[in-house]
């Protein structure tokens, strides 16, 4: 088979008049999909209906401990929310405060702390001249816009297929005192799907920052979203690695409920060492006496443990699988061997990540947008939304039907070929 | 009757001695009581367990616009959930961001997006020398943490049966830039049970502040927590008298159901201009997807309206105003006429204000302390702790059964006269 590098005008030529012709029919066709945030689809939420049913009004709304969850207090989470949630994580419960409804949160709050009360008594970063964060790329536009909101400069780190540069990370680290943090997703990383290897997490935990208040943003946003039964990635726990390295303080880990049960309605939990969260409740005590009690009471009823969640994510996967393997399918079908994308399978997460001919990412995402298919923005996987490529596309699967997605894939890839050929013409 | 003051040492020194052994007899009993915290008693949170079965399994959880209230979305709440709390605060739904269950959390977040983002594009507050608020005292202890933990200058506004002394108020605010804000409680306010009287509210609308970031900031907490149905105080709607007076953007209201509903799992709100609202929205989509929309629902589909709110509210009346006419009896009883101490009769909110002779609130707490009985602690109802009188104490009688409330009650009065005595004879 030929790539389209290798064809002649000509050729080209006539491939792009017989696209144009089906592109002109899709646009005439009034579509409006959406393959543009990781949303689960409402028969993934369905599955979490029961949910509904295991508080009511004659149940105890008490915790293990006697905690009246109606009522204020308990700042850090019911004793048997933490304990479900140190799970999710691969944690133990004194390693875990449990949250609101929303990670992102949980994040946001994090680096505000940081910013206006500092990090366990060092300066706050308001005070700072320059905070820099590095930020592996391509990866996740909202980890990026709240360090831009901050005014935080952010430094791209090359993803490899382990994971981030560790190479450029260690040397940056341990040498530039304004790096305070870095964004991670070491699990089905958003948008790519790759996990950290071994070596990867433990050279994170071993690292030797710089500065003293350098914190690792471990959001374990995909901790249990397996796509396979039987083909899982697994993670070390940057926790007792981080112990272990004599690093126990460097590691926030963030994770949620979010896209195991309701995706506006979950619980959200930070993990890290004890003196970090004692550090963490100071601030928090003053934001607030406390989070739902009774939606973390509604969790553990429902989930009750580790397994529960697991079972669950299995039948999520059931609905999320076809979605990705029909999308690797077209993607393979009518893009294999035309040298003008890459993507990789991913084995979980809520993402597949395509990667363009150098400079034809914008210009796919309008083409798709033209035709009825809203994307991810091209640029958005980067800080500042800057791809200097022009090439990175974020796909997410999971939203649309299988009718949907099948129209919004078809059109996808006919937007690709279009794009890489006025490309290769130009 | 004589006062403890008109009496001679003697007289005292008798009374004291019969006092003292009073005291010794309570402490001998070991007690465990607490009058400190504004929280609903367990009889009051029983009212609204009938909302734990609004929503089940087979509800179709999506709001009157077909908002999927399981997913992601919706950053200002759904749309029947801003009716219910436009209705609470008295105003219209386009003034009403929803968000999560905290007040608190709101009133937090709203000071340090001021102080990182800044207010409609002026400066960031974490870039200026010296921000101050106004603290109307005797004031919430929370409010004043907040402003504290953001290194806020606290002034003190004497308050008066009408609200905070407005002559100060219009002075300060008029006259220092330095001054951004003031904390307000208008309806029932925490501790002393004043509501602003109209003429109050409309000098804080017509204010003319130096500042062009100055805000108020009106915790409406206790709007419709009234004590009585026939006698009940009101305020008037500070959002439309500010639009009225050509300072539609001056307040920030803050308010929710944590003493309506469920004091961990309500729902909170800010009502101000569409216009601050809009600037608020820019931060918090930074910051958050969403709050949780399914509580938001379960509050909508319970109470239905403001009538439904208030019918609840006049149930909760019930259990708390025996509380309250409990201790009112017991401090008129046992104190009436002597001259040691003042207190209001609160028709609204949570809290019952005593004010000791100068001196004595720190002894009073310390000796109930001593005999079991927990009250919050002296000087918290201003800022940084400081009650230059050392006189005025909060009691908190709702949580608390009617047997130990009584019990507390009279340990009290028993430590404040004997604490008033060693005052009057040192």
């Amino acid at each position: 088979m030929q790539t389209y590098q290798e064809m002649s005008k000509e050729e080209l030529y006539g491939i792009k008049e017989g696209l144009e012709k089906e592109y002109a029919r899709y646009k005439g066709l009034g579509l409006a999909l959406n393959m543009a945030r990781g949303k689960p689809a409402p028969e993934q939420l369905d599955l979490s209906m029961p949910m509904m049913d295991v508080l009511d009004s004659s149940s105890v709304l008490q915790s293990v401990d006697g905690t009246d969850c109606r009522n204020y207090g308990e700042l850090d989470g019911i004793t048997e929310a933490k304990e479900l949630m140190a799970q999710i994580a691969g944690t133990t419960p004194e390693h875990v405060l449990v949250y609101g409804n929303s990670s992102l949160n949980v994040m946001y709050d994090t680096v505000s702390r940081s910013f206006i009360h500092g990090v366990m008594g060092h300066t706050p970063w308001c005070r700072l001249e320059k905070v820099k964060f590095l930020c592996p790329v391509p990866g996740y536009d909202r980890h990026f816009s709240i360090t831009e909101f901050f005014g935080v400069e952010m430094v791209n780190i090359p993803m490899t297929a382990e994971g981030p540069d560790m190479d450029m990370v260690e040397r940056l680290v341990s040498t530039d005192e304004t790096i305070k943090g870095i964004w991670c997703v070491p699990k089905y990383s958003n948008p790519q799907g790759i996990s950290y290897s071994d070596e990867t997490v433990r050279r994170f935990a071993a690292l030797k920052p710089a500065a003293k208040d350098f914190r690792i943003y471990w959001d374990n946003a995909y901790a249990v979203h397996h796509l396979y039964e039987n083909d899982q990635d697994h993670i070390l726990d940057i926790i007792s690695e981080c112990e272990k390295a004599g690093n126990p303080d460097m590691v926030y880990e963030f994770f949620s409920t979010s896209k195991v049960s309701f995706s506006g309605a979950g619980v959200a939990a930070i993990a890290s060492s004890v003196d970090n969260l004692a550090d963490i409740k100071k601030q928090l005590g003053v934001q607030t006496i406390g989070h739902d009690k009774i939606n973390q009471l509604r969790h553990v009823r429902y989930f009750k443990n580790i397994n529960g969640i697991n079972a669950h994510m299995m039948k999520q996967a059931a609905i999320m699988r076809p979605k990705f393997e029909m999308v690797e399918h077209i993607l393979e079908e009518e893009l294999g061997g035309l040298g003008i994308g890459n993507w990789k399978k991913p084995k979980g997460g809520y993402f597949i990540c395509f990667e363009a001919l150098e400079g034809c990412a914008k210009n796919i995402v309008a083409k798709a947008k033209e035709a009825g298919v809203g994307l991810t923005a091209a640029g958005a996987p980067f800080p500042y939304g800057k791809d200097e490529k022009d090439s990175v596309i974020r796909i997410a699967p999971t939203f649309p039907s299988m009718e949907e997605l099948e129209q919004a894939a078809k059109i996808f890839v006919l937007c690709v070929k279009l794009a890489s050929i006025e490309k290769i013409l130009a």
